[in-house]
């Protein structure tokens, strides 16, 4: 039988048990969760992950989905998708920000790796409270990857600039497998 | 005029300029995005953000929800929520678990948390290749908030038993502030 994969997200008020509930579906389904990003957003609890399954399984999760919705109230969705492409030749580096206001800088942060052709591969963005001064900060994280035709120089050079207009430090670094984040 | 809330999730085919497209939408709202985590997954990007905005300005995203699906080829869906509740009177702790195999060990360890009642606020896993070695490891990364009543001692007891019979290790440590993570 042949291997599917999915993308599956979910959405409920959020409760005590509910990863357990979700990652019961997959595991019911002799499924497995290649990745996954969860988090408490407001009162609700929100899941994305990426599933493979066999393609009858999945199938069958697929039918089962407004009768799972009903019984755990959540909102489902399911995406079929492929096993992702090998990693584009590239150098793989950790991006981070942090500033006192996050406003507009996920933005700026990402029209300038647009600007040179940089993949995201995975970003997370949040508020908290700074240590000493008790002050809000923004802080952003991102793994991203250089493609071939991307000068490490002139990428830099333009984030010192974003740095300076916005009032904030942005920390780019290669990723060295064995660092431990 | 008042703020309102929502989480926003967003999914299309993964391609350069992606968040730039979703945060400007954002910012276009004189929004805030509050936290969010977003990640390749397969051949897909997808997003999930808690977001603030004027109660105007949200419902006129909402209603121009099917045309921003159209134009930038994404699916995407609101939840209008609320700010969250005030954190739980309880003590925050990270916890870890790394392992040669991820079958099953969300489900093992969130079946244990659910039965000490304790409250999951963030959690990631990931596949990614040893250091040295380059096997496949399964990693997971969460964000725990033990409530008044449940009793540390206990809930360690019960992770390594976890620990053996699943062969992997389990690291939960307190979370303090200051630790850069």
């Amino acid at each position: 039988m042949a291997k599917a994969y999915a993308v599956l997200s979910a959405i409920g008020a959020d409760r005590v048990g509910i990863v357990d509930d979700i990652s019961g579906l997959v595991l019911e389904g002799g499924g497995n969760i290649e990745e996954s990003k969860m988090a408490v957003l407001g009162s609700e609890f929100a899941v994305m992950m990426l599933v493979s399954m066999e393609a009858e399984a999945l199938a069958a999760l697929v039918a089962r989905t407004s009768e799972i919705e009903g019984r755990l109230s959540l909102k489902i969705g399911i995406k079929p998708t492929h096993e992702g492409s090998v990693a584009e030749r590239g150098r793989p580096y950790s991006l981070e920000t942090v500033s006192l206001d996050g406003r507009g800088i996920l933005h700026s942060v990402s029209a300038v790796l647009r600007k040179h052709g940089i993949n995201i591969e995975d970003l997370e963005t949040r508020t908290e409270r700074a240590p000493l001064t008790g002050a809000p900060l923004f802080r952003m994280k991102a793994n991203v990857v250089l493609g071939q035709g991307v000068g490490i120089g002139a990428l830099r050079r333009e984030l010192e600039e974003l740095q300076t207009a916005q009032d904030l430090d942005i920390i780019l670094l290669p990723l060295i497998p064995t660092r431990r984040d």
